[in-house]
C-alpha cells in the first residue's frame, strides 16, 4: 500500500519549525511495511492544500494529512478538504458538546475561535483526540482515504497509535512488507564504512534485495538494511546474514540496532555491571548529562554531573589543581583527566567521563575551534581521546557528546562481555 | 520569484533523519523575500527523483535539491538530475584533479567510491562545496534552474550561502518582498495567545496585508507578522503598527523577535546589568545549562552547573539539608529553593536557577508526571514557580527549560528596564 504524507502549515515552509511529524510517521509506517512515496509541505493556502491533496491521492491509496486543525484562523486544512471533496464544512453538535466539557473541566469557557474545531467536511468522520481539543478527520475521497491528524506532535501520535495505525493495518490487509534494519556506529566516518562495505553493497545491488543505506549524522553513521518480503519474519531471515556481514565488517564500531540510541547502550551496559557514571563538562554545558538522562531509568547508572564553565569552578568544584590550570590551560589532556577525576570522586560514581574544548566560534588559548579532550576515569586508572571536531558550535557540541559516551561505551564493552553488551561487540 | 524544495533520501521518508534543511532553507528564503511554494521529501529512486523535479520546475522558476551529491551507492541526485534533463553524466576531470588533493591533504587516498562525486550530467555546472566533499551543481532546465546542494547541514548551508544566494537575487530582480516579524512569548498558552489577538486578526483579515500566525512549539507560542510589499522597507512599515498592537496585547509574555531565544534574551539581560547564573538540575539532566550556553559569549554571564540527579548528591553537592530532603522529597518547593541558593552560593552566581521535578513515565513518590518546581535565588531572596506540564518526558523537559528561563527574565526584566530588556518589556 503506498502512502503520502502532507503537512500544512506555512511555518514549515518558512523554516519556524522543522517537520519532525513526518519522520515520526514515516518511522511508524516503515515499521509498519508500509512505503511512504513522498512527503510534501504546504503553506496556509486552501487552494493550494487542497491541490497536494488531490494530487497525492492520485498517486496515494492513502494520505495522512498533519497539521491545519487548530483554533485559529490560519489553520485551514477542513476548509480544504471540503474544496478537495466538493462538499462544505457543517458544525458537529457532539463535537461541539465535547469541546465544551473538556473547557469546562479545566473551569474555562470555550473561546469562539475554538468552536471552528467543531466543523466537519460533510461525508467525513470526526477522529478522536485523547490528547488535545483538535478531532481529527477520515475522508473517503478519489478512490482513496484522507486522515487529517493534528500538527501537535504528541496529539497526533496519539491519534496516529490510536485510530489511524489499526486502519492503516486492516486496509492493507497481506500485502509484502518491508522491513528494515538500522545499525547504528560510533567512532568510524561514513566513507570509511561505505569502503568497509563495498564487496557487500556490489553483492546486493546485484540481487537487488535486501538494499543497503547510509546515513551519517549528529557523529554517527547508520547503516540500513531493508528487505522486501511476503512476511515479517521472511524479510527478516532475508536481513539476519547481510547484518552478521555488515558487523563483521564494521568491528566494535556497530554499538546498537534500529531504536537504540549510544546514551542507551551505555546506560544497559553499565546496569549489567551495577556501576554508575558522573560527568564534568564545559564546553558541552550539561548536553553529555542531557543525554544520559533522555531515557527512562536514568537514575539507576547516572549520579549526576558538574558543569564547571567558568575556568575557577573547574578547581573550586572539580578539584583540578590551580597550578595545572594556570599551566596547560583549561582545554588540555591534564585537565579533562582532572575534571573527569573530580566527577568520579566528588560524585561517589564508577566512572568518571569529562569533556573540555573549544566550541567556537572562536579559538581559545591557541586551541583552534572544535579541538578539546574526553577524559575518563574508571576505578583502575585513567585514560583521555584528543578530539578535532569538524562543523560548527551546535555540531562540534553534539560530536563531544558522542566522542565521550563512545570512549566509556568502547571501555565498558571491552571490560564486559555480559548481558546487554552484544550489540557493542558486534 | 516561486521555489520548491526537494529533499532526496529515503532516510527522510522513513524517519531516520528529519529534514532540518527545509526549515533552514525556509529561513533563509523568507529572510531574502523568496516565497517558498512546496517543500517535497522523495527518496532513493531514479525515477521518483526526476519525476519530482519535473513537477516542481512546472510551477517553481526555482527548484532547490538537497541531499544525494554523496559518495555512497545510494546517492541518486546526478542520475535524476541527468535523466530529467534527457542527458547523460560525465566524469570532470577538474572535480576529480579536486578530490585527489583534498584526500591527499588529509594523507589519503581518494575510495574508488568517492569518484562518484565527479561526475556531473552533461550541461550543468559544478558548485565548489567549501566544507566538504561533495560539489553541488547547478543546471538550467524546462526553463527554470535547479540547484542541488549536499544533504549535511553545514555543507548545504555554506554552500547555499556561498553561491546560491547571490544567484538567486540576480534572478528575483526587484519584484515584490515578503517580510516577516516573528513574535516571541513564554508563560502564553496558544488559544490565550489567539483570543487576545482576536480584534487584530478580524481588522488583519479584512485587508489581507500583512497577515498574523500563530505557532505553538516546546513551550513556547510565536506570532508572526507577514507583509508583502514593493520593498522591505515599504513591508516594515506595514509590519510595525501591527507589532505594537500585538505586543500591547500580549505584554510581558513577549520576550523577543525573529531570532531571539528565550537563553539569549537572559543573557543579554544578565550582560546588561553585569550579573551572573548558575544552575541546580534534576528531572532535565543538564538540558538548562546546555540551553544557556547554546550560543557563543555564554561565559560572560553562565557560570557552570550543578546535575544532582542522585537525590543525595542534592545534600552533598548543593547543601540541601538532609531533614528537608527526608520530610519533603525532592520533589519539593522547598528543595528548589534550597537547590537555587545552593548553585548560587556555591557557583559564585548572582542568581541561582534551580529545577526538580518528574519527567515521567512514571509518578514519583506520588507526585505526578509532570509535576515540579522551578526555583530562583537572588541576591534579596528566593521564589518558586509550581509546574504542572504536559506531555511526553521530552515535552516535558523541555517545558521546565522554559519556565525556568522565563522565571529569570521576568525577575531580570522587571529589574531593569536597560538596554537590551525591550523585547522583554514589550
Amino acid at each position: 500500500m503506498r502512502v503520502e504524507l502532507l503537512a500544512v502549515g506555512s511555518e514549515l515552509l518558512l523554516g519556524d519549525i522543522v517537520n519532525t511529524n513526518a519522520a515520526w510517521l514515516g518511522q511508524r509506517l516503515a515499521a509498519a511495511g508500509i512505503d511512504v512515496l513522498r512527503s510534501v509541505a504546504v503553506g496556509d493556502n486552501v487552494a493550494r492544500i487542497a491541490e497536494c491533496l488531490t494530487e497525492a491521492l492520485d498517486r496515494a491509496a492513502v494520505v495522512l494529512v498533519t497539521g491545519g486543525l487548530g483554533p485559529t484562523q490560519d489553520d485551514l486544512t477542513r476548509e480544504a478538504l471540503a474544496l478537495a471533496a466538493g462538499t462544505s464544512l457543517a458544525r458537529d453538535p457532539e463535537l461541539e458538546r465535547a469541546l465544551r466539557a473538556r473547557f469546562a473541566a479545566a473551569g474555562r469557557r470555550v473561546p469562539e475561535l475554538n468552536y471552528r474545531q467543531a466543523d466537519v467536511p460533510i461525508g467525513a468522520t470526526a477522529l478522536p483526540n485523547a490528547a488535545g481539543s483538535a478531532p481529527g478527520l477520515r475522508l473517503e475521497l478519489a478512490g482513496g482515504v484522507v486522515y487529517a491528524l493534528p500538527g501537535v506532535p504528541h496529539e497526533m501520535e496519539t491519534m496516529f497509535d490510536a485510530v489511524v495505525r489499526p486502519d492503516l493495518r486492516r486496509l492493507a490487509g497481506d500485502a509484502a512488507t518491508l522491513v528494515s534494519r538500522v545499525l547504528r556506529t560510533a567512532g568510524l566516518w561514513e566513507s570509511a564504512a561505505a569502503e568497509a562495505l563495498t564487496a557487500e553493497v556490489d553483492r546486493l545491488e546485484a540481487a537487488g534485495n535486501p538494499t543497503l543505506a547510509f546515513l551519517a549524522s549528529g557523529g554517527q553513521v547508520r547503516v540500513r538494511i531493508t528487505a522486501k518480503a511476503a512476511s515479517p519474519d521472511a524479510a527478516r531471515a532475508l536481513i539476519a546474514p547481510v547484518e552478521e556481514r555488515v558487523r563483521a565488517a564494521l568491528g566494535p564500531a556497530v554499538y546498537g540496532a534500529d531504536g537504540d540510541t549510544l546514551a542507551g547502550v551505555v546506560h544497559r551496559l553499565l546496569l549489567a555491571r551495577d556501576e554508575t557514571v558522573a560527568v564534568a563538562e564545559s564546553l558541552t554545558g550539561g548536553l553529555l548529562g542531557a543525554a544520559l538522562t533522555d531515557e527512562p531509568g536514568a537514575s539507576a547508572t547516572f549520579r549526576g554531573g558538574i558543569t564547571a564553565y567558568a575556568t575557577p569552578l573547574k578547581a573550586a568544584l572539580l578539584g583540578v589543581a590551580e597550578p595545572v590550570l594556570a599551566q596547560r590551560g583549561p582545554v588540555s589532556k591534564k585537565v579533562a583527566t582532572e575534571m573527569a577525576l573530580g566527577a568520579r570522586d566528588r560524585l561517589q560514581a564508577t566512572y568518571g567521563l569529562a569533556l573540555t574544548g573549544v566550541a567556537g566560534p572562536d579559538e581559545q588559548d591557541g586551541h583552534p575551534v572544535g579541538s578539546g579532550y574526553v577524559g575518563l576515569a574508571t576505578p583502575s586508572g585513567t585514560t583521555t581521546r584528543t578530539l578535532a571536531l569538524p562543523g560548527d558550535r551546535a555540531l562540534i557540541r553534539a560530536y563531544a557528546v558522542v566522542a565521550a559516551l563512545d570512549l566509556l561505551r568502547r571501555h565498558l564493552a571491552a571490560l564486559s562481555p555480559v548481558a546487554g553488551s552484544r550489540e557493542a561487540d558486534g
